[in-house]
Formats: structure tokens, sequence, C-alpha cells
């Protein structure tokens, strides 16, 4: 299976935080195999562009800014926001063929946006909205982490909140009473990903909220799990003292937690993973997103041992193969919708004449 | 050549000492390619299993011991002894072909042996004896070291006692006449190794020996190589004053060591090296088998760094080729008595249907 | 392709400088992804062998020098300088067929020059002439840096001076001018390589020569850059007060530096580097040639980055195409002719018996 055939190509991924291009870097990221320079020149705008140097492959992220373009500090070639090469030292004329590729863009709501695919199939609007990133209700800080695994396993792995009993007993689980009590509600499955439910009722708080609530008294617990294709996940948690779960739910009054996440494929075997934790009370107390953030890191790392294990364990062995078990309802929805999708989209692109060579 | 056509399955390997399993320890150890957990629980019997989760492939040996059962700690399935999974938190029943593959397995003389073929060959009467490990006559320290290096180059390196030499002058060997003046005596080539002898008479003690005993007087010494497939070695060494070897050799009063040592496939490229060096004098004063772990330490690391040079010339080169010399009587018997095991063994398989898959 | 597809064979390669082989050093260097030994013994004459004892493979570079032969430590083989086998412990005759390759060798100017091709067509006198390494008019530090890239990617690098003004503006180059400024006066397209002429007139010394000279005042620079096949290098360097650089040039009276670079595949994918940056002025102070020596060190690791990270580009998508530009004539012409001195080898080379194996 060649890459092509590996990721989904004509949607929108999350490629870095805007501030990762703050005060005119040049940032290298590989996403979906294919190496990326990406950066904000005078005009503000963010620009993605092959980061290969269309003469002899020198890296673009090794050049030079200047203004709105980048030049290649191994020959000089200088390139403008569109790929096209704009001159060449040496030569008073640039033949049309000289360029880079440009990536589609779009930046909104903190996160830079970049399309992978057949540009001229490139619609913002199909970009996700999440309101909480720029309300100022919530209040969180946004990271980064770098995964050594195949971008699904991380899906997977969020499938199911029952890991939170066995992985996070001592972070943001709280006890294994969570995986053999509770069910989920609902496992609704969308078109474009899915939709889980589960409720906890009255249960001693997780590690990561008792920390910074300091109360041990009894709570209901709401998590409502959404997955987007081709891999971006909010969780809504509510916390209630117990009784009171469904009550405070409808009327707003209870504490609520927003957890974006972005998995960005990097290689088959490697993802991006952006996040932002978000609270809605205490708002004035910074210490707040620093103890939760500190918690989701703990947290995070705890599956990403997981994880990476497992990838080792698949690449080990290809023969290796996988049981479901009940639990796997979304899960297993999940990765027939986004294979499906993949397969459609390559079905499509062999009756056409391929639009994503060439500068743009 | 897969994995499979690779490695004698049908024999016992050693595949830890005791001690490794002491205090409940989840052992993560891959052997002929295939990734095991091994551990104690609660009723102290040694247990094998596959070290991945049927459900999505997590490592159990991250997991949690329970009574003599393991619980993956991703989703909390739980699986007895035998591999079957008894536990799947969120639904009621667990299907049958839920379960990891278990490993016959003995412990006898601090060895935990497995059986990586056809469990139901596995007959622990086929287990060679090792009565040195059990008899307080001898006193030795078992230790382990990796081998990045096909377990095949250390079986060779045995095989050859010209090599202590070359190799160990200044550590195990004492002097490059060993090569020159002493030959083997008898190289028998026996159905399921082989066995050398070598005496030289009248030399000055080797380092090892020297740093123990504090005297420099001239000795006798025999070494008597005994190799057993798939790759078990017992060397049986005799130190006597010179003229005297035979006679004390015949009487018992020599000093005398029996060096015991496995290896065992972890890959094709890589070996667990486990080997304990007895000594039947002295046995009052620790100092002695303190030292002499020390010397082979010293030694053993002084082949290391030979044979993992040897696997890389070899990885380097497909085309490269030994040549033989009459020295290799040895080794190219074995060579090709190990060969030929794997080939019959892969013929009886090809013949029936495997029993090798699923829990058991 | 394979490894002899990739390289000229019959041709004298740099392989090491003779101050690397005093004392009786047992060099372990890889060559067109051969693995050779080079030492000097008592006669002082240079000897290039395989370094894989044909026994077993064991590294030669790890045996003992004894006189002008070469010990094998793993069971003591003996090799002479001719690679034939002259001792096997334990045996009273060596059979013809026991050796290892030998390569010839030439020491010349400092250099040790093998031949990696048929023995039979290996002429001392093809090899190129450098007089400034003997003259005693000229200075210089011999030194060596490794590289994780295809050799011809730094043949590449040397092919057009334009990268002088954007890679080294701070080191070698002086000013981003010289790209735009100043053009090739020739670009010889020669049988054996190609010659590249090219005048910087009237502009400010750059930093290398500024530090040294510890004057601003503006000069005339003339580099003359010729390349050899398959990866010599000699780069004349002359620098004139403005207005004079001409006059001087061929009075003999301007400050003059010679480069002389080899680049030696060590495998497809890694070149060794060796080079002298001579000077012809000031011969009296050491501190001339360490200033200069500093200086070439920084500007070749900027070099180095570049390519290096180029190597990984290609590595990493072997659909990946470069676009030639003017500048590239050099290149491009550089490319062909070693193309098809590959080729054209590879074609005899198949209509006769190799005569490359076995000792000689």
């Amino acid at each position: 299976m060649t890459r092509y055939e590996h990721f989904l190509r004509n949607c929108w991924y999350m490629a870095a935080w805007d501030h990762e291009l703050i005060d005119g870097r040049l940032l290298e990221r590989t996403v979906l195999e294919e190496p990326l320079l990406l950066y904000k020149g005078d005009s503000g705008r963010a620009v993605v562009l092959d980061n290969r140097c269309c003469h002899r492959g020198a890296k673009l992220s090794k050049g030079r800014l200047e203004g709105d373009c980048v030049r290649c500090m191994y020959h000089g070639l200088k390139f403008d926001a569109t790929g096209k090469c704009i001159q060449i030292p040496g030569q008073d004329n640039v033949p049309p063929r000289m360029g880079v590729r440009s990536y589609p863009v779009v930046e909104k709501d903190h996160c830079i946006w970049v399309w992978m695919g057949d540009a001229a199939l490139a619609d913002p609007g199909q970009i996700i909205d999440i309101p909480y990133l720029r309300d100022p209700a919530w209040r969180g800080m946004a990271d980064y982490m770098h995964y050594k695994a195949d971008y699904r396993l991380i899906v997977d792995n969020l499938s199911d909140f029952a890991h939170l009993a066995f992985v996070h007993t001592h972070t943001l689980g709280g006890s294994e009473e969570y995986a053999f009590k509770t069910k989920p509600v609902a496992v609704e499955r969308l078109d474009d990903g899915f939709r889980v439910e589960r409720w906890s009722l009255n249960s001693a708080p997780p590690p990561f909220h008792r920390q910074v609530v300091r109360d041990d008294a009894p709570l209901d617990r709401r998590n409502i799990g959404r997955m987007f294709v081709p891999g971006i996940f909010f969780l809504e948690t509510l916390f209630a003292p117990a009784g009171q779960g469904a009550q405070l739910a409808a009327s707003g009054g209870a504490r609520e937690y927003r957890n974006c996440q972005f998995f960005t494929p990097e290689t088959r075997r490697s993802t991006h993973f952006f996040w932002n934790y978000l609270h809605n009370y205490d708002l004035h107390d910074p210490t707040v997103a620093l103890s939760l953030h500190d918690s989701m890191v703990r947290g995070f790392l705890e599956d990403k041992t997981i994880i990476e294990d497992q990838q080792q364990v698949l690449d080990d062995d290809p023969d290796f193969r996988m049981n479901g078990i009940i639990a796997d309802a979304a899960l297993a929805h999940f990765r027939r919708l986004l294979q499906a999708r993949i397969d459609k989209e390559r079905a499509s692109m062999s009756q056409q004449t391929p639009s994503i060579q060439g500068p743009q």
C-alpha cells in the first residue's frame, strides 16, 4: 500500500497552532508523508509550500523569509507565496516549470488547516467549527505531542472510555469501577464519525479534577465524545454534585471541560497530536489551566506508551490479528467509515487527471 | 527464509533464570522472534504466554498480575495461566476465541525452559540434565548477556578452543601456544551435537585461574566441551599440577570448573546468552565465584566484539563466503546436524494441521 | 542498481592520508561499499586488503600487525601483504584458496591511492599529480570529514560557485553580490571533468581571508575550479588589490590559495571527504594555516548540513525530480561524463572473466 492509498487526502488537516508561526518562523513539518514548509510572511497570511526547492531539493525551511516570499539559501532561488519561482541568480528568465507545490491553507481559531488533496476541491466551509477555541468563556493551553504510531491507533484509543479505568486510574480516570459500572448510554454511528455518551454516577472525583477543586465529595460525571473523520475529537466533560448531574447539565451550572484533539498523520507510523483542554470556571485563576495541562500531559504519556508499544507489536509481526469486543462498536464503525472514504477517493482519482502536481 | 524456517521449534529452550521471575515480575522476552510474557503467579508455577493481548495487541507485560492470572491494563481483559480470557470489562460473556497462546514451560535447576513448537510434542524428559546447577559441591553465579548476532555464530565460537589462544590471551586463554602445541585428542560427532577434548600439558596457568589460585606453577589443563542441539554447551575444565593431570582427573582430586552456557535465539540476528561458571573448591570463599564471574564477563565481551563484527560483515555483504579449515570439524558437523533437524521438522509440519495457534 | 553498477571502479581513489597509517595502525575503511584494511608494516609500504578474514569473516583490522603481515586474532590465520594466507594454527598446510583480496595501492604526496577495479588495469601513471601537496612554497593542514550523502551531491555543490554567496555568506563567500554580479567567464567541458573560472572585481574580502590579512581594502578575486572524474577537485583562488588582479595573477605576486579536495564514496549514501587548503604567503607564521583550517571547517559544515538534508529528501521520496538551471552547466556535464564512464566500464566487464576475486 503506497502512501497515496493509506491516507484520506481531500480533507482539511490541522497542521500547526498559529503560535508556531510567529516571528517569521519557517516551520518544517511532514504531513501525510509530504514535506511541508509553513510560514507567515509580512502580510500575516499563512503559507504552506512543498519544503523542497525545485532545483536540487534543498530544504526551503533552511532558507530565508523575504516579505511573503522564501529564498532557498543553497543557490538563491526565490519563491512567492503561491510557490512560483520569481528569481534565479545568474539568469535573467525564470522558466514557467520552475516552482514548488503550494497547498490550500486556512487559519481559523488559532488552528492552521491545510488541504492535502486536489486543490480544486478545497472548501473552507468544510472545516469543523470549534467555538471553544475562540470563546472567552473557556480557558486552556494549546500544546503538541509527537507519536511514533499510526494515527488510527490513537483514534481507537479514544473510541472507548473504558480505557480510562485501566490506563489512567491515577490521572484522568480515577477508578476501575468506571469500566465495570458505567456503560455508554449511547453509541451513535454517524456519517462523519461517531458520538459516544457515558455517565458515571455518584463516584469519587478523578485525580485531575480533584487536584483543582480540592473536594472529595462524590460527583456525577458525564463524558460525551465526538470523533470526526479523519481524526478530530471533542470531549465534553461535566462534573456535578452527585444526584444533580442531569439537572445541572441542562441548566449549565456544572463545572465543565472541553478537550479538543487533532490527530494528523505525519507518516504511516507517526502522528502529530495537537490538543487543548479547556475549562469554564475560575477563569481568573491561571493555576487551574496549568494544573489541568500538567495532568493531561501525564495522562497522554500513559496512552502514548501503550499505543507506541502496539505499533511495535504490529510492525514486528504483520500476521498478528486483533479481535473485537463489544466495546469496539464505535472503533469498528470509524475504521469502516474511514476506509470507505479513502477507497471512494481513490476510485475517483484514478478516473481523472491528477491536479496536485506543480506550483499553483 | 521466514522465521519459521530459520529455527528449530520442537525443542526446549532456556528462556530465563528462575531469579528473573521473583516477586511477581512480568518479564517481557522475545524468543524465536515470538514476543513472550514470563511470570510466576501466587501458585509459584512458571507461566509463559504470548505477550500480546488478543484484543488490540497491547503488551501484557505492562499489565497487572492477579493471582496466577494477568490483566491487560489497556481495556482490562483478564487471562488465566493457560492463556484463556476470563473477563472482559463491559460485557458478560467471553467468546471462546478470545485468548492468547500459552507455551509449555518447565522449571528445573533454576532454569525456565520453554517449548516453542507443537505443544503436543513437548516432553519434559527431553530437557538436558545439568546436575552441577543443583549440586552443593559446585558454586557459581548465574548471569545473562545479550548478543546482537545469530546464535549459530556463538555456537561456532565454542566449537574450536583454539580461539582461546588469540581472543582470550590475557583472560581465559593464557598463551598462544595453546593453539599451536595442543590439538583436540578427540572430536566426536554425535547425533545431538559434538564432544571435543583437548589437553594442554605443563603450561602456565591462564589469567582467570592464576588470579584465584595465586600460584604460577605449571599445570596440566584438560578441556572437554559438549555441545547440544539447538545451542546448549557444557565445558568441563580441569587443572592439575604438571604431570599429574591424567591421574588427578581419574581420582577427582583436581581443581575443576563447569561452564554451563545456553544460547537462545531472540531473533535471526540476536541472542539471549545465559551462563553459569561453577567451581568445586574453596566453596566457603565467596570471592572465588566473584573473581571467576568477573573474568568470564571480560572474556565473553572479547567474544562478543568479534562475533557482533562478524554479524555486521555478513549483513553488509550477503555474497561473502566463509572457508573451512581443519579445526572446523566440530563446527561443520553441528551446522549440518542442526539444519537437517530443522529441515526434517519443516517437512513434517507441512504435512499436518499446525497446532500452534490459539490459546491452549 | 547494485553497488557494482553505481560506482566507477577502474580508477584511483584517495583512501587515506599517509599520517593515518603511522605507528602500525590497522585502519578499517569502507570504500565503494567494500570493507578495506589499510596499513603500513615494517617495510613502510602501504598495504590494502579485504578486511574480512577468509575463514569466518572476522575483521582483520582487529587483528595484529606482524612485520608486513597481519594476523587475524580470532583463530590466528596469518596473511602476507599480498593477501596470501601463510599460516593456519593447528594445521600444517595452507590450501591455495585461502587468502584475502589485495588492492593495488600507491602512496604519493601524502595520499594513499587505492585501485578498486581490475588490478591488471591499475596504472600509477593515471594518478592525478598534485604538486602543491609536496611543494614547500605551499603550506596547509590535511584533514578529513565524513558525509552522510552520495558523493555526487558534493561534486554538484562545487560545480557552481554561486552557492558561495548564499551558503557561505559569513565564512567563505562574503557577499550575495557574488552570485548576482559575477558570472563564470568560462565553463569548459573536458573529457575528464570540467574547468570553471570566475572573477569578482573590486569587492570586500570574504571573512576567511579578511581574518588572516586584517585589511578591509577591496580586492579582485579569481576562482578557478577544476573537477576530475570520479570526484577530485582543485580550486585555485587569487586575491589582489582591486584593479591589479589580472596583472598580479600573471606575475605571481598575489596572495593565493589552493584547495585540494577528494570525494571518495564509502557507500551509495556516504562519502569520505579529504581536503587540504594551502596558502603561499607568510609561511613562517603557523597561525595562518590554523585560521584558514578553522574557516574551512566552518564553511564545509555549512555545505554538509545542506547536502545531508538533500540526501534525506531524495531518500524519503524516490519520485522527487530535480530541475536544471543555467548555472548547472558544469554539473550536468560532469554527471553525464561520469555515467558514460560507468556504463562503458560495465559493458566491458560483462564481456570478460572478472579478475577481481581471490588473493593476488
